[in-house]
């Protein structure tokens, strides 16, 4: 039995560790200092507030004021904080976490550098720390964290630089329910699982047009849906095979892009948006939910905007993610490029 | 404006025939010998019988009688036989078409060989006409013939032996809602928008796992839908690759397994073999519907399983494949091995 100790009680960073308690471990849960009607409410009810699902034996609450006793004996830390709380994670967290003692990140996402480059959050969080030692470990797949906590099949990968860490943190969370593969292509992994936020906005763009033509809220059609999610798939594999990513991680991010058409709060940014919203006005609609996808299709459009004006990538190879770009930064309509996704393979 | 001429009224021959009516050619629609009601039906309402969609002005109708007439100046022949009218249409048309006239068959399938190749329809017509003059091409992609004849935005890819010959087909088709890349690749198009029937049955598998668990019909589960579909991905790419397939050709398969995932009849079976029907039991209940997916799953895994036995491929790379051929020959429980589906990408 080993003690696990999860920083951040927000949905994903609790889910994570259902498969690990049900192996027997012991789950030290530790809320961010945001987090603590999360922890208090699980103190009284063993149950988690916005998931609004009972948690297994096995878990132990902490606010972050115990955090140092929560840590005491662990043998891994899990970063449990979304994107939003990345900053507070490397400035916070890591100075107190043993260089020695391994990390898994459960935080998806994806960081741009002026130089059009975009790195996974374990490189970011080097470039803050230069010269510490860190064990850092990432979670990619497509996961959402009711269905892990509710005991779905699902399929994810770990990825870090230490393949002997990676089995033995395996080692800890593979279940019936729960299938790990690994990769030490941390980069791929991360992005390729960040940029599929940018992608899913923009299939479910499909959705609202869908909506708009017939004038009917839930009408669905596919070959639409389908064409953008192809292009989705080019696209990220142009990207990725840029950045020297692994086909095994752009398969990884095919995967999460179809979880996050269906299961995410993407789909209901890109849905306003097909419907005819302007960025701001489908913002306004949904004030209050946290929009990662946002921030990385921001992100991933910006990058590979700057590698094009450096003459490292062709915006022709991009017409879907530079759409994205013109509908939420320049705050055009939508007007799909469909036209510019045909190709020629001759020869 | 040109003439063309489609044989077989079904609904995906009528439908294409929508965009090329609409950049002003003549459109003449033959049924088969099967096609004589679509046809009655068509000329007393200008309505197609199954697809319940009126016909566009341009389109003219003939009985399989009136073939002479309605192919008496015709520019290009539409193959629109399903792949149940594979034989007829290679033993009663082929030899009634002009060795220079361009054919175009959106007849999705293929064919595998003894030993354990897969082949085109293309392909497989010049097997059966050695020596012949066929200036065959074929259509792929993520299309439902009822969203075609909507005028839904819609990505295909026509493919054929001859550029010059591709681009003029394209140019009768091309509108603002029908857009078409095009590929010489013509086993890595056809095989790969063949094989995602298997692959679609395979993700839906999830479906009705979902609704068992929860004891409730249409109850959706995602994270279990994302990993199948991620390894359908993985296993597309990996038989597409080692048949020679362009990469364009597994992102054309993967939009259409994304559509076939949604848009149509293969999802039932793979619904109700995943709530726990036995293959007989599905295909019993859904007696009298077409089940192209099934005579592709088999060919598919007939033609891996042949390949694992002569040693040329291995059957760990395929276990969800290997799986679907346990439940549809071999009749045995759906018992989806995702343990199997974990990889090691490691350094």
């Amino acid at each position: 039995m080993s003690i696990i100790t999860i920083v951040g009680a927000g949905m994903m960073g609790t889910a994570i560790g259902y498969p690990a308690a049900g192996n027997g471990h012991e789950i030290r849960l530790v809320g961010t200092p945001l987090d603590d009607a999360i922890i208090d409410h699980a103190i009284a009810t063993h149950t988690h507030l916005t998931m609004k699902r009972p948690i297994p034996e096995g878990f132990k609450f902490y606010h972050f004021s115990e955090l140092e006793k929560a840590m005491d004996g662990a043998e891994l830390i899990v970063s449990g904080v979304s994107s939003f709380g990345v900053e507070w994670f490397s400035e916070t967290m890591l100075p107190l976490i043993p260089e020695d003692m391994p990390i898994l990140g459960v935080t998806k996402g994806m960081v741009n550098l002026p130089d059009g480059s975009l790195i996974s959050y374990p490189e970011y969080y080097r470039t803050k720390h230069p010269g510490r030692r860190m064990r850092l470990c990432a979670v990619g797949g497509p996961c959402t964290s009711y269905e892990l906590a509710d005991h779905d099949p699902t399929e994810v990968c770990f990825c870090g630089d230490e393949p002997a860490l990676l089995r033995w943190i395996k080692s800890l969370f593979e279940c019936d329910y729960y299938h790990i593969s690994l990769s030490t292509d941390v980069r791929g992994v991360e992005c390729a699982v960040a940029m599929k936020n940018a992608y899913a906005l923009g299939v479910t763009l499909a959705v609202g047009l869908a909506e708009k033509r017939d004038g009917k809220i839930g009408s669905l059609h596919y070959n639409s849906q389908a064409a953008l999610f192809g292009q989705s798939a080019r696209e990220m594999k142009r990207l990725l095979s840029y950045m020297g990513a692994r086909e095994d991680s752009l398969m990884l991010g095919i995967g999460d892009l179809y979880v996050t058409v269906y299961g995410g709060r993407t789909r209901k940014i890109g849905t306003l948006l097909g419907r005819g919203f302007t960025f701001d006005e489908a913002m306004e609609e949904l004030k209050g939910v946290t929009l990662e996808s946002i921030v990385i299709a921001t992100r991933s459009a910006r990058a590979v905007k700057r590698k094009i004006a450096l003459g490292e990538l062709r915006a022709e190879d991009f017409p879907l993610l530079m759409h994205i770009y013109e509908i939420i930064v320049e705050k055009k309509p939508v007007h799909v490029p469909w036209a510019q996704f045909e190709t020629e393979s001759i020869g």
